[in-house]
């Protein structure tokens, strides 16, 4: 059976600064394409930095054009105003995809780790570490970068499995 | 003098609804343009649904030409959750208009009650009744669409404000 090679990016969104990886999946390898990050300027006024935000995004997809996306599922927390922040960032990481027709699927940031590393609750470190084994062509020089990779690499394997899922029920 | 006739769009972010309201102000009358609002489905993913109301706020920007846009500070509370889809809703109201060069200015829930009731703590058929006198045309069935309204009648006064004082201060 010929593999279909899928192009997904992986995005950690965040109003200062959005990470972003693409890499190509088989369903078995794993590929880097590339990975990087945009970011807003905090003088700027809000409406202005989602713009900046969303048209660094979409101008990525337009570059690499991914066939697929995924973004983390926000961590809520007790600071009523960073979530809030937080959520317009987010706002962009799914809207951008959408305007491009792609699905855009969400996952749990302990689904995430679990997936890359093998355990909910892994290090900042450990992620990077599995990221560097996983995709030994990766460059990236911030955490939001590699989240960003680690976002992508879920999805790799959760699609693939949802796909085999598919499959077995249409064959049972 | 002749007097600049400005037209304002205000919106009023919500993931289920999102109420928009138009204006024009020539600085002391004001009249009514138009008012409604976008709905998504909850039925849809998430990535639809803000792709939706961008589309629609868009949509309607495009229509109606507005040359300055206001939205509501949102207020936030103890539901992490809820915070966070509002949020993202809010991420659409306030890109719409800056995606088509729009200054979007943002006031807080008080003071726009206090400029158009005249106390910051009005109830909604307070706001609603007081939007009937100030724009005897208006047509609104949903109270989104009244505080969309409330929020463009703010940005009116609160621009001419601006304007004024800037205009002093050059004279002066």
């Amino acid at each position: 059976m010929q593999r279909e090679t899928i192009r997904i990016i992986g995005i950690d969104p965040g109003l200062r600064r959005t990470g972003w990886g693409i890499i190509e999946s088989d369903g078995v390898r794993l590929a880097y394409v590339a990975s990087g990050h945009i970011s807003s300027d905090s003088a700027d006024p809000l409406a202005f930095r989602l713009r900046v935000l969303f048209e660094g995004i979409s101008g990525v997809i337009a570059s690499y054009q991914p066939r697929e996306a995924a973004v983390e599922e926000t961590f809520v927390n007790d600071n009523a105003k960073a979530t809030l922040k937080l959520g317009q960032a987010r706002g962009m990481a799914l809207l951008a995809p959408a305007m491009k027709g792609l699905r855009v699927a969400e996952y749990a940031p302990n689904l995430i780790k679990k997936t890359v590393v093998g355990a909910g609750h892994a290090e900042k470190h450990q992620i990077q570490a599995m990221i560097g084994f996983l995709l030994p062509k990766a460059k990236f020089d911030s955490a939001d970068e590699a989240d960003a990779l680690a976002i992508a690499i879920c999805h790799a394997s959760h699609r693939g499995a949802a796909a085999m899922a598919a499959r077995v029920a249409r064959a049972g």
